[in-house]
């Protein structure tokens, strides 16, 4: 049982504007295409809650988490910030969309500004450019967006571990849309399309896209705390009685 | 003209234990490595000083910044932490010696916990796995540390982008003893050596590496801000004339 | 279902002291840790079969294709050896072990010379240097070979994708242990326990990780040939009759 | 003084439409841009030259190599291009230019198909996505190439150390237009402008890109041979007569 916490601010969702592309709000765009994975759990969690929506024992029962922010970043408390980086590295996985670029968490797990150029409303190809990753299964060689906010290069991040998708914008921009990277145990995928008022996260390849990531990024392995049992004795080290230290 | 500034906390080098190996402190044993460079200019800078021996004219003219610290982590702001991240993703190079892997500036730069395993006093072979990195000119395969503290695995950071040293010890650890990143337009190296009462600041490889880089770690290029101008007008992008966009 | 091939030289194997070790072959102890997956087919090809037992028809079937070889490296024919990488490069899976370093295939998708230092009868530490990757799974911060081959670095292989374990050796030396590389749509995994007289293929922890990189390297697309069709016409290209291009 | 030699199958440059664009040939246009470089020796080498102008004095005696290939990558000896992927895992720079993507030496040292989508007579615009980087020294965030041949992904190449430039492509296409890898001891850079009948070649930008490659790319160690010596007798780890291993 795979279990996945959706988080959004849930803000542009209240408008009539976005309610006419995602009736159910962002996250229940993303939660509905989640939801096509075979045994998985999916919640809700949204800004306007208690602690955010989570709260530490929301938290430690995620195997992974999305994130949609943009205009309440500042919001987020930095605690909370701090600790969804602190279980990403204890092996959550997190995957940002979108304006989560510059939410909080990701900034803090990326080390980088995240800034990017952008303008709204343009017609995107995404290209695929590592055909055998497990986030590309079963999509095409490219795939197109009516509409979708363009996000251009240069896009401060790290080098990605693992580069899939690029997207082409028809006013000339070219952008890194899909990025892996691994922090501490955790796995972390930023996903460029899911502007609030376009279509594109019902978008059948984008769902598709966002089920093969939760799968990517569902944790191999998790570790209770981050710090290592310290000072290491020697006597640990050494190995059925035979001196290979020199103590 | 390369601006080098050796930052330190300067704490342990006050006891004579240190200054039996340091008599300069562990940042002057630093600057005289890297004064061995041509054209470059050396500047210390100690968490006792005003600003921590940091303000902001001196990140400003800094292009690569070295950086020592232990016992005194926490006394350094999350403000000047904050400033040192941006400086790097501005394009300032940054290399963190030793127990400077948790300090507070690596762990934003890196977006993980950074701990790893430790035991003092131990026998350290470091190994080059890249030997065409510049890192690591005039290297030979693996040189001897008489002392050097065990740093063992799991080192949690981010995959480096080249690995560079590993570290064998005698006790029965490995380590990923020298490793970069590009963060931004700044690049990161982190080295292991450099323990406080061992001597490997004085080693001519550790003193080699050190100098390599500085060199390695100098800006190609530097931005002034780290967000772009936006939103790109489409009308910038639209080519003498010609409709790129649809608008 | 996953259709996994084990390909083995076969030579040691007809000997007394590789058969008191392996006695259905090191293919033998391979097949067998890797059958304990659910839903795997697992064959056998060896050198001395027809086609050295690597028919088109089998490579066209074989999901994930494991190698050991040693001391026949050269008898296998150039033409199977670029079969083999251009079936990596479609997507079949690839797992290099032990001594398969020098192997054609693996040389062919390496790009580089593989060589390394050795020395046989050597106690090992295997480190685990990335906890959250998949073939990571259940496998303890370290586990001990009581006696395996010493590979030291320098390892003349590209960058590691990922980087999953290093061997330390008692006798001085470090090695990357387990490395990931994406070669096309195919992945690639290189594992360094399993010489032929030692008993490496049977520890549990060795069993595990290739079971688990066998499941890393299956295919999460395949392409029918190399090629993209070419020229591209720009008709294709434009979409929905609007002028993208400016034919 | 960095020794760098031009490959070039100089085959186009003999019709008088490419005459028009490169006077000099297409090698005599890279060779001017490289020129510019302080402290440089640049010699020219052709296909139709005995040993395909690269006998092994030639090779020995290069420090960065850059080929340009197209019509007659088939005349390209397998001997030669071993023996160009030879010097490479020993420290010698290759650039690839354009076409040189199906290069028997490129792909060779890729182990992938390098396939490929094209189409000539296109409007390019490069963006840099590593401004950090050395290659990128003094490029802006973006610069135009009137017509230049589109190359699209799917790419297959291995993924790159470090991913410099990306190209847009006006018929709706991207591509990872400048890409960096270590092989062995030796860097490689692909950069994709320079179609024999466009005129990127003398692009200011382009030419400076080259210029920053060949820096890049010279060697920082070279080594004799490819093999290491073994095996490493035991003795000669062990240090200062201790006891390290159990001999």
């Amino acid at each position: 049982m795979l279990r996945v916490t959706v988080w959004n601010e849930n803000i542009h969702d209240k408008k009539d504007s976005v309610r006419a592309v995602y009736p159910d709000g962002i996250h229940g765009a993303v939660a509905a295409a989640v939801k096509e994975l075979d045994d998985v759990k999916v919640d809700i969690a949204t800004l306007d809650q208690p602690e955010c929506g989570l709260p530490d024992d929301v938290l430690g029962n995620t195997d992974v988490l999305i994130w949609w922010g943009h205009v309440a970043h500042h919001e987020v408390p930095d605690e909370l910030a701090w600790k969804v980086r602190e279980h990403v590295n204890k092996g959550m996985g997190f995957i940002a969309l979108h304006s989560a670029h510059l939410s909080k968490p990701f900034k803090l797990l990326m080390g980088t500004s995240c800034s990017l150029r952008w303008r709204d409303k343009e017609y995107e190809r995404v290209w695929c450019v590592n055909p055998g990753h497990p986030i590309a299964e079963g999509i095409p060689p490219f795939f197109e967006l009516e509409r979708e906010e363009m996000y251009g290069e240069f896009f401060d991040i790290p080098h990605p571990e693992s580069l899939v998708f690029l997207g082409w914008f028809r006013g000339g921009e070219v952008f890194r849309s899909g990025c892996c990277w691994t922090r501490g145990l955790g796995k972390v995928f930023y996903f460029q399309p899911g502007h609030e008022t376009d279509n594109s996260l019902n978008n059948p390849h984008v769902r598709k896209i966002i089920r093969n990531a939760v799968r990517w990024a569902a944790p191999a392995n998790r570790r209770e705390k981050l710090d290592c049992p310290n000072p290491i004795p020697a006597e640990e080290m050494v190995r059925h009685g035979m001196d290979i230290g020199w103590y």
